[in-house]
């Protein structure tokens, strides 16, 4: 348990993300995990550089409603001292705390407090002894990764501590694949990944979605956080997408829509995004379509509860492959936005009477 | 053979894209080709909804590199006008052209033209005695996709004809993974893959790199189209960087940059964006850090040839995770861009000599 939020065994996987405002200022921070919030992230994790940004974390956890993870580098310190603020979790990399004696202290206050420890591994982050013995961590030999993971879990498996969650993260694709699942036969623990430095926001979501898309499908991971140069925001609209194209979670309406071709009448992309940015603010997991041939759109997108095709001055709207309503193309969008807000009210009532 | 591109076997996996101009405009379609040649695109396909489009199509080939693909449906005199007006591939949906006669006379032409067929079959237009046997595909059972596909090409082989490439598409990410992995273990055809109606740019970029990913990674599939509502120069962006992802193919120069933190002291963001449009002018298959701290930048990114990390006021540029150069933050991107393209021309030089 990560504060209310489950990790592991038969629980969803929870989709988490990082703040990048300064952690010390907290009505930035504040105000950026609730955009977050709202977007669905489940679990917030904050830099703690400083004293300063170990202390705000009491104050930003009152005003958030999702728990709250220290991410620590170096001092033990801050570990603790983000515990005693209120932090609900902690990432370290406990190589890098300066020893047993630190890691120990990191630990009893772990315990005091009754938070789980994720052991966050990095490539770029690994000791220099187990790079020396294994070499830098490749597709082929992911080996200096998986030991540094192994040597922490055990090393805080010694000091009696088994609330653990483990991450081993790579900027490489294949390394990330081969890298967890070694690790997931090796261990029991509950797994977080990523793909970290993905990139920007094609980039990164191309690798993340491979990398993360092959592991969930063969049942690896427990909790992941999209890495992007980007609004984190956008790093849980990806996380959503991931889940839903494997039909592992859903969170809100599915857009269908078609690249157009030559065939193409209408001007698709507007209506398109227009559509996207309107579904954003549903609930209800409906399947929506955007064609741009009324004579294969409602076919091809029979899979859809309900969908818009148009060109040629007409447009229709249809639900599930059948024509429902014939309307002017200029009429076309208002008319579908009304359906769509129908439809939406309906099943909130029909969930109020459950 | 698609014109020179080879597909199958053990060429390299094509990226591919179609038109979305209207294809009897030809200015406006060569135009697009010629960007998304640019960008790497390989085979380009194009609608030919009438003999306005199918006329066109000789006009347009003389003025492109690549081969061109005309996408035919319902009406054989089309696909017989393309093949005559210099498609150097056709995708037909062998069922719906009107019978076994039509399709004789378009394998005629493609035997006198010698020209290639795409079978392409997709989820929304399967023969309606398929869907009464099978059902609608689904991942659990996706045999209505396979025994179309099958049945054309066995329609298609008792004509004497053999130069085929298949293609199974539907909107759902499982259903494709499964079609395509019984369909690969059925036949030897080249495979076209893709997610069709995939949605727009990351809704669509997620879907397709799941779906492709999978398939690609077990070594399924030959060639494809990422389909987006979107400009088709972002389709083929993705595709690349879906190869470059599994280490399949190398296009230009790739980007690490890092998620930025609470301990990001510079506004990466804008950094990243200015150096991922610098790099897409570049050839060379670089990596390359932009990193948004100076003490763990280097040693997260020194899997890239060359990097920056800034922070306050200092920028450090490095290659392969050692300090290359301190500079003033002000001056950081203008010196980075004077090396890489010198690392560029470099790269070109010694090409020139080989």
């Amino acid at each position: 348990m990560v504060g209310s939020v489950p990790v592991g065994g038969d629980a969803p996987i929870s989709v988490q993300s990082m703040t990048n405002t300064s952690t010390a200022d907290v009505s930035k921070t504040v105000s950026q995990i609730k955009q977050l919030e709202s977007a669905g992230c489940e679990l917030i994790r904050l830099a703690v550089p400083d004293m300063d940004a170990a202390k705000a974390l009491r104050e930003i956890r009152e005003s958030i409603s999702i728990p709250l993870v220290g991410d620590i580098h170096f001092d033990w310190r801050l570990a603790v001292s983000a515990m005693e603020h209120g932090a609900q979790a902690v990432r370290i990399n406990p190589g890098n705390l300066g020893g047993q004696k630190n890691l120990s202290r990191v630990v009893a206050a772990a315990k005091q407090h009754h938070v789980p420890i994720r052991v966050g591994v990095n490539s770029g982050s690994i000791e220099k002894k187990l790079l020396h013995d294994y070499g830098y961590p490749t597709p082929e030999n992911p080996k200096a990764l998986i030991e540094s993971a192994l040597n922490n879990v055990r090393a805080l498996e010694k000091l009696g501590f088994y609330e653990l969650k483990v991450s081993i993260k790579s900027a490489d694709v294949l390394t990330t694949i081969n890298g967890y699942r070694n690790l997931s036969a090796l261990i029991d623990y509950p797994l977080h990944i990523g793909v970290t430095e993905a990139g920007g926001l094609i980039a990164g979501t191309v690798k993340s979605s491979v990398a993360l898309g092959i592991l969930l499908h063969e049942g690896i991971g427990d909790t992941f956080r999209i890495s992007l140069t980007r609004d984190p925001v956008e790093e849980i609209r990806v996380g959503y997408e991931l889940l839903r194209s494997l039909k592992i979670r859903e969170r809100g309406p599915e857009l269908i829509s078609c690249p157009t071709c030559g065939r193409t009448k209408i001007d698709l992309f507007s209506l398109a995004e227009e559509v996207e940015r309107f579904i954003q603010t549903m609930d209800s997991p409906l399947k929506v379509a955007v064609m741009g041939c009324v004579v294969n759109g409602p076919g091809e997108a029979r899979e859809a509860d309900i969908g818009i095709a148009g060109g040629h001055g007409v447009g229709i709207i249809f639900k599930k492959g059948a024509l429902f309503k014939k309307v002017a193309e200029a009429e076309l969008l208002p008319v579908f936005m009304e359906e769509l807000k129908k439809m939406e009210a309906e099943r909130r009532q029909s969930l109020d009477h459950c």
